[in-house]
């Protein structure tokens, strides 16, 4: 397997196009896709060119905002946008050395998450926040048809964020939105010593996406990693089939 | 970056040299190994060749076993072995459709996952299990000290396990043993645009893992992966600085 960037992206703006920056930097590096190909896109650049972006100084922050946000110490507006975006707080806590405390929501698109995955950093300037796009499947199957349309052969796409984990800390990338990639790899129910794997099954997307982070450095620069030479099948996953029902979970 | 596999390796049993086995399969695939090269090595090979596995049939389950058991569904003699593996039992629950139930431990090094990592899957035969090395830092870093004196360079070791997710369907690999390689790429608290990072920290170690499992297939024929490319310092991490302190944490 080999793993690279694309390189001498922009800074993307809203209205710009994603795909075409893509290919115009992979040519700009001698770079043609293949079959096969896996893009990983963070989800930062897509939600820029979609204008998923929103001014902290246009927001007007509600009472529970403006209580959530004593609690932990953040900005009342920056909460507001939380709460907007989360369909439930799931904890919410500040110990006294913390600066500012933590938010855990559940966005409205199910992921569990600090902030309901709005980010601050990486924004054009202060005071701008970066939310999920409104669709990540679509977003990632807008730019899987565009550049298979340029390459004339099948692709993947995982849009990912950076997400902390309960009981690790450091933070990995997972998926958000696919395109053709399967969330979760089925496997044929054997092990190595055909012996029944009951609960094996690798969640390919987002090892995808935590590898990408090896990659795309945090500091924005490269936010499109390509897997080449991994055997997958491609298909119908949507990033919510990676999501725990709320029934079979234990930490909600 | 490139990410490939070590071919042809030996079914592993209690005693053999893990170390010499990777050299051997090495030099078959005419493969030298390179400075900054990292290998993921799953567990389970570790775990075997320093026998840290168990015959079900010599276990005698305590009355404490024999009650949880119960309660999930499990053999109590599995049971009684995911209890002395772990300091504590997180949640353990079966649902009515399913028939074995779920045990999150904390296992006694610290990690937090199903079963306290107590693994029959890839053992040699029905009713060994398999558990977590003794001190799987110190088995990262006999495979590294022997690979580097080999190849006469600087390298780095992970041990992986495959880990469920409180939120997230499906399984990654973790690092539950690190040598030379960081735990946590700690980021110069900039991002693109200068502005100050207050909380992002790649978990260095686990996005190797998680990648690891992209070749690493479940049926136990590729435990051995190696990266090459990467950026990065050799750190004295040891792979409990990957766990939050109970104090920090929300969920347990």
């Amino acid at each position: 397997m080999q793993v690279f960037s694309v390189a001498g992206l922009p800074d993307f703006q809203p209205g710009m196009d994603l795909s075409q920056a893509i290919i115009e930097a992979l040519a700009a590096q001698n770079t043609e896709l293949m079959a096969g190909d896996i893009l990983v896109i963070a989800h930062k650049v897509v939600s820029k060119t979609e204008g998923a972006v929103i001014d902290i100084e246009q927001v007007t922050p509600s009472d529970e905002a403006i209580q959530l946000a004593a609690e932990v110490n953040k900005d009342p507006r920056k909460v507001e946008v939380i709460l907007r975006q989360s369909s439930r707080i799931i904890r919410s806590m500040k110990r006294p050395e913390q600066e500012e405390g933590t938010i855990i929501a559940e966005h409205k698109l199910g992921f569990i998450c600090a902030n309901a995955a709005v980010d601050e950093s990486n924004a054009d300037h202060v005071g701008q926040l970066i939310t999920l796009p409104d669709d990540p499947d679509a977003s990632a199957m807008n730019v899987c048809n565009a550049l298979e349309k340029h390459f004339g052969c099948q692709l993947g796409v995982v849009v990912s964020d950076t997400f902390g984990r309960p009981w690790r800390l450091g933070q990995t990338n997972v998926a958000v939105g696919l395109a053709r990639v399967p969330a979760i790899t089925k496997l044929d129910g054997s092990d190595a010593w055909g012996r029944e794997l009951k609960v094996t099954a690798p969640a390919f997307a987002d090892e995808l996406a935590a590898a990408s982070g090896l990659l795309m450095s945090k500091d924005g620069k490269c936010p499109v990693i390509i897997f080449r030479g991994l055997a997958w099948q491609a298909s119908e996953s949507k990033a919510q089939d990676i999501l725990r029902s709320k029934r079979e979970d234990l930490f909600r």
